[in-house]
């Protein structure tokens, strides 16, 4: 394959896998099926759950996310994108672990906040409690400058209970209002935009609808993805 | 990996294989994450133009066909599945380079006809040119007694074009239109159901906005692929 191909370490849900698939050909300038950029795609759902391993030792998803990286690497990807926040929580070890490059959702979101908007100074997060907690976010933000807003915890409690909701697939209205009520309070503490830090929540919550500024970490993993495929990075 | 894998050989075109994939998800019953099924997609949009090989002599796409579904094999596929009914032309080559189960998406689609409407005897096809005038349709159906209605020529140019505008990404509601409007023709020659026999066609037209029963290969092959992952066959 000489071709530059996008790996895809998936499943964390599947849902959120298709979302990214999907921001990647609608990224992609293409007006037929071969301008289009060859994708692998592992989607492996049995990734042990990332928030309950970080918080409450539960089973570690590091080498279910190293075999998973291994496997694309040896299928001829060219660069990993792995659509779960939270599973960036174990990022330096899986980098290290494959002789690839590993894109970095939250670094790539970092990027694009500053690009799009250099004066901002704080923001918000809604993400999986293992995501928040684990200060991932914090990390990547804090240290430049942009203070990371997060919920109380008794809407961190409900922001996860309506990622399961997702996940479930039996998420409705209220899941939706829950999210983008919690995130106009993440305003309202003073953050000028909101992450929309866990890859469940784009499928139900938009710009458009929740009516504050987004920054949405999946598409632009896979702007940061299609960039590096037309050999733009 | 022990639990069983869907392989999907895509990239015919890029939408439509996310269009397997959700449909698969869908299909699946799960709470959470863990309990959706292993899947391994190589969506290799670089496979040359299926029509064009059977009708025009363009290039072969079956060294890259099986080149494909061979890494897909390699990676652990315990079955593949692939989203083009063109592709199907060449399905008995590529299943013989290949030690595992090729699902047969023209099969399939007679089989769940059959299942649910015993008593049809004719049935529409909207199709890319490729699918419609090598037969692959008519051979399985016509032999257990299904009549095959296939728009005029000109028709059939205007179905070709329009699953070209939706690969381009520049479909619009006319592009919909015109396939429902030639649909709705091949009930008046006759047809009591239209196979909406090409995969980007799904993306556009379903049965309640067509108006008339449609059947939809690609959910038929995602409803074979999960049977087969939940031991059902």
């Amino acid at each position: 394959m000489a071709e530059p191909v996008i790996g895809i370490l998936g499943g964390m849900g599947p849902e959120a896998t298709v979302d990214l698939y999907r921001e990647i050909i609608r990224l992609t300038p293409a007006r037929r099926d071969q301008d289009h950029i060859p994708v692998l795609i592992y989607s492996n759902p049995k990734i042990p759950d990332r928030t309950r391993a970080i918080l409450e030792g539960g089973e570690n998803p590091l080498p279910y996310l190293i075999e998973s990286a291994r496997l694309l690497q040896r299928m001829g990807a060219g660069i990993l994108a792995i659509p779960c926040n939270t599973a960036h929580y174990f990022l330096p070890q899986l980098a290290a672990a494959v002789q690839i490059p590993v894109l970095n959702m939250i670094e790539e979101t970092y990027l694009a906040l500053r690009a799009g908007h250099p004066d901002l100074r704080a923001v918000g997060l809604l993400g999986a409690t293992g995501t928040v907690r684990s200060g991932i976010y914090h990390a990547v933000f804090e240290r430049r400058g942009v203070s990371i807003l997060v919920p109380d915890d008794a809407e961190q409690a409900r922001v996860h209970a309506a990622i399961a909701e997702i996940k479930s697939g039996g998420h409705s209205h209220s899941t939706r209002q829950t999210l983008e009520a919690i995130g106009a309070n993440l305003l309202c503490k003073g953050a000028e935009a909101v992450i929309l830090g866990c890859t469940e929540i784009p499928l139900v919550v938009d710009q458009e609808s929740a009516g504050f500024a987004c920054l949405n970490p999946t598409r632009i993993l896979a702007q940061a993805a299609v960039d590096w495929a037309m050999g733009k990075r």
